[in-house]
């Protein structure tokens, strides 16, 4: 999701990015949750038919604006894309490593109201809980095949609040995927924050007001895609996205970004009409996606994975695997 | 809760925040509950014995910094602590307009886990949903506690995002609560913004990077807990919060604030040990307020919670109602 810098930016700035930024938090433990679930579902393929796995990450990042963190700045997101292009993945027959930002829409759950648990279940007097008979079907669907998808071993969620962590964590499951080689793809749906402040010229209390205005001096967050594509996962098929609210300015940023970060697909979208429509910028070719709009419950993503998943299949071939 | 700033805040300035700020929407229709539910819990008690009403509000407010925003300032609350008291003042007879933050803690679901809609149920092939064993008596409590104070008229839950919504609100409630006197009691306890951009002045699109830093500057949101009890609803109880995560200057602010703002009472709370404990702080006492640690299951909220009513009492007492 990153916006194209001007700068190119370099390996040195990458590694002074990750040496500044606070530990990840059970590192290994999430390394081992990684490198199971691809060891997993690579060995589980049949001979000469490599196993499909996918990272998709969603929902927004946040900047601390503090050590002890009680202010930050963070991007609008509610992880809605990510989440049903997840469901579309697993029913084309990808694995799906699934880094969302904590507490953002889930897959199987995209189609529930707010707050589920409160408002789509009944509990009268003594007796056992009832779901509300206008959610039964999504309510039995969701918490199904969540369920089957899960410990079925096809689906890992990790998830993340802060840049820091989005990065080393998209960063270590980069450098595990791509022992996959061109099987593997990136679906990089995550709103990622292009600003941020250094850990160590953070505050670390809480900034008092009381003295009139404040000012805040944010550094432009290294862009990570163009490392990814060179040095973590060189193989792997690559999908970028790019959110813009004006219109004017969105194709010709998305083509910049796709030169720029060698992606092999940008996928171009506007505030106002994302649920609708999004474009899938290639090399020589645009694509416009619209959802269908005679169902009432057909989202865009599911024409969009369709397509990703055709050319990823292309992509393998004339990778000759 | 606001600090407190060092310049009072005049009512032009409140006035000029309030003239800036985009429209709240569906305006009257959150008149219109208001007034019904404080109609309606007032008129409901007996003779002699004045309904008591409480607006808890949860959570922390954004701040935009784009008008069609991808990017904003966020303040951290679970909304734990809003939605644990809300449930202790309605076993202590009160109702409560639970103002609270989008996608925040909701009462009565504060001892469930993360997502509790995915991790709470079971649902094997082709049957019925089932709760989770270990869950059962958690997620049966959390369903029909909230329905039977929502279905009964006694919990009115309205939700905020930003720190315009949630001042706007925040008025009218209070304009509302008003009218019932001193029974009514205000508990501040949402994470309110001090900074924040000015709606006039800010970015119609999205921020574009690629430029080099980015500096922002933010104004001071004036103090509203001042125009709230000097003009909105000067007869009604008031507890703001002061959270800070420095020990050393906690009290100090805490004791500006109660004086500055001239509410009833301050909790003040830090932030590594704010679910251990709390201090009351009065104008001429501070009450460490300690959960129950040989209870597993009891929150610092219920102490509190019981000690603020019993000062609700005194004060209602005190006014001759």
């Amino acid at each position: 999701m990153d916006d194209d810098g001007q700068i190119e930016t370099s390996l040195a700035e990458i590694q002074s990015f990750f040496d500044s930024a606070p530990p990840l938090k059970d590192r290994e433990g999430i390394i081992t949750k990684v490198q199971d679930f691809i060891h997993k579902n690579s060995s589980s393929s049949g001979i000469g038919k490599a196993a499909r796995v996918v990272c998709v990450t969603s929902g927004g990042t946040t900047v601390p604006l503090e050590q002890r963190c009680v202010r930050y700045i963070d991007n609008f997101s509610s992880g809605r894309r990510g989440a049903a292009s997840t469901e579309y993945f697993l029913e084309a027959g990808y694995s799906v490593i699934f880094l969302y930002r904590s507490g953002t829409c889930q897959p199987y759950c995209s189609t529930l109201p707010d707050d589920p648990f409160l408002n789509c279940f009944d509990a009268s007097d003594d007796t056992a809980i009832q779901v509300h008979p206008s959610f039964a079907k999504e309510v039995k669907r969701a918490i199904k095949e969540n369920r089957a998808a899960v410990l079925g071993g096809r689906l890992l969620k990790l998830s993340f609040t802060t840049i820091f962590e989005y990065l080393q964590m998209l960063q270590l499951i980069a450098t595990s995927m791509n022992t996959l080689g061109p099987s593997a793809m990136f679906y990089l749906a995550a709103a990622v924050s292009d600003f941020y402040v250094p850990w160590e010229t953070m505050n670390v209390h809480k900034i008092q007001s009381g003295s009139g205005p404040l000012d805040i001096s944010l550094a432009q967050v290294p862009k990570m895609i163009s490392a990814l594509r060179r040095e973590w996962a060189p193989l792997t098929f690559c999908i970028s996205f790019k959110l813009e609210t004006d219109s004017k300015i969105l194709l010709e940023k998305a083509r910049r970004a796709l030169k720029k970060n060698k992606v092999h697909l940008v996928v171009a979208n506007e505030l106002s009409t994302r649920k609708e429509e999004v474009i899938v910028v290639a090399e020589n070719e645009e694509i416009v996606v619209r959802r269908n709009q005679s169902k009432a419950e057909a989202e865009v993503e599911r024409p969009l994975v369709a397509l990703l998943v055709d050319r990823h299949s292309a992509y393998i071939k004339h990778s000759g695997s």
